[in-house]
């Protein structure tokens, strides 16, 4: 049976690319218009799988992920690292200076905002809400003065021209995928060497310091067992203001001695920790 | 000499209120197109003082004015907590049924969108950049089919009617702003309870647990003086993929021994904390 995986974007977009990379070529895509819906394909069975970026080096967390990781509690399976290079894309025969119009992904725009302020000054920029429909765009406007900034790989799929490659500002732009399963693997792989929870402690930072379930004392647990945080983000409580839920990615996996030592401490001092997933780190 | 104050926005939007709740109804406003405007005009010196929105209690921390702050280093001076209460305003007589176009903030629009799909959902929704200028909008096109999503001031400030008030979904809706300085003042009002910094900590949440400079250590400092966070903050370290500076506020003033004794541990840890600011917390 085909592997189906939901993404936000299109053929030839980062999430396609990511999901290729994580499940290989034969998946049959289910492109979604945002996040919301891609989740959503997850949650209906559209979808038996999907990808989702989590976090981009530059710009951070991405915080709708995070709430829908809770919203949904789908179960992350593994993640994947991907070095975001940005290509300018025209038309076959496209003249590089006589580019008037450039349409991308609000993120890959600004990615790219050095390039196109040195380079192109005069031409206008167009959000876009996926690079792959972006530069699908471009070719079906049939246009020599549009550009898309894209994928490689989406120069290839929609038979495009590299006007320009490596046009991103900062080559340490990594962004960070995370595969998901609509059910719970409770019995992740042994082989799992990292898992993401929730820390949703009532009062946790504000009680941090002076009482059982602080912030502080729920990251002992860790250290106490030599388990190393490589993510910590805070996200409001949605109906009690000043409140936080903490998303953490510790190095350690579900089956780890370590970890479900740290997790029946965390259980004592009344901190709820729900674990959503435990997975293979990514490269 | 009257007060001046950049706010990204103009008249009667959600900034403007902020800065009269804390300078008065004296200022002199020096509106702004951007937060990054905003900055810029207070490092001019276009302006004395700066009121910008750093967190909503249902959206999150805005990671913009997060990274302005590392950036600028303003001194935050002071804070105010804002109730966000939002109402549809259209020309006066205009009638509610008939309106076929909303403006307003991608961020107004969001915290109504219960209230538009139930009881307008034909009407179609156009981003602005700031409330206060969809209002003008409204009342210069001088179509009634037309309504901005904006303050009850905004109502009174442009000539428009309320068509209805307290839309929000949540009612659990705060922002809290931030009121910057261009000098630092490190000698902080003796009266102020409240500390912001950042902990720049060199592989802080990688080496958790396991060597100095960690993330837990950093918050046992505080916790060991018992001190509270009110606000803990990553963001990515630019330049160095998957490595974080911490921003945090602590319950505790610039004078407070406590606090003091915090800082000469952090210092001996090689955990290098930048103060932001220490000022009275808003309520």
């Amino acid at each position: 049976m085909t592997t189906t995986v939901a993404i936000q974007g299109q053929a030839a977009s980062f999430h396609d690319i990511a999901a290729r990379s994580y499940y290989g070529d034969g998946i049959k895509l289910v492109p979604c218009g945002t996040f919301s819906e891609t989740f959503a394909a997850l949650e209906t069975g559209a979808a038996a799988h999907a990808v989702v970026a989590i976090e981009n080096s530059l710009f951070g967390s991405i915080n709708e992920v995070y709430d829908l990781l809770l919203k949904h509690k789908s179960w992350i399976d593994g993640e994947v690292y991907l070095r975001i290079e940005q290509c300018l894309l025209g038309l076959p025969g496209a003249e590089y200076d006589k580019i008037m119009e450039v349409y991308s992904h609000p993120i890959a725009l600004a990615q790219c905002e050095q390039f196109l302020d040195q380079t192109l000054p005069h031409a206008k920029r167009f959000e876009h809400h996926d690079t792959g429909g972006a530069s699908e765009d471009i070719k079906r406007w049939d246009d020599p003065e549009k550009a898309a900034i894209a994928s490689r790989l989406a120069a290839e799929t929609y038979d495009l021209e590299i006007l320009a490659e490596k046009i991103e500002s900062h080559k340490q732009n990594y962004t960070r995928f995370v595969v998901l399963n609509k059910e719970r693997r409770v019995n992740a792989a042994p082989s799992a060497n990292k898992t993401s929870l929730i820390l949703g402690i009532d009062d946790q930072v504000k009680g941090f310091g002076d009482s059982p379930g602080s912030l502080y004392q729920a990251l002992g647990t860790f250290a106490g067992q030599n388990i190393n945080l490589t993510k910590l983000q805070s996200r409001p409580l949605i109906g009690k203001a000043w409140h936080y839920i903490f998303y953490a990615d510790v190095d350690s996996g579900l089956w780890d001695p370590r970890l479900q030592t740290a997790l029946a401490e965390l259980k004592s001092q009344n901190c709820e920790a729900t674990i959503l997933g435990s997975y293979h780190s990514g490269r």
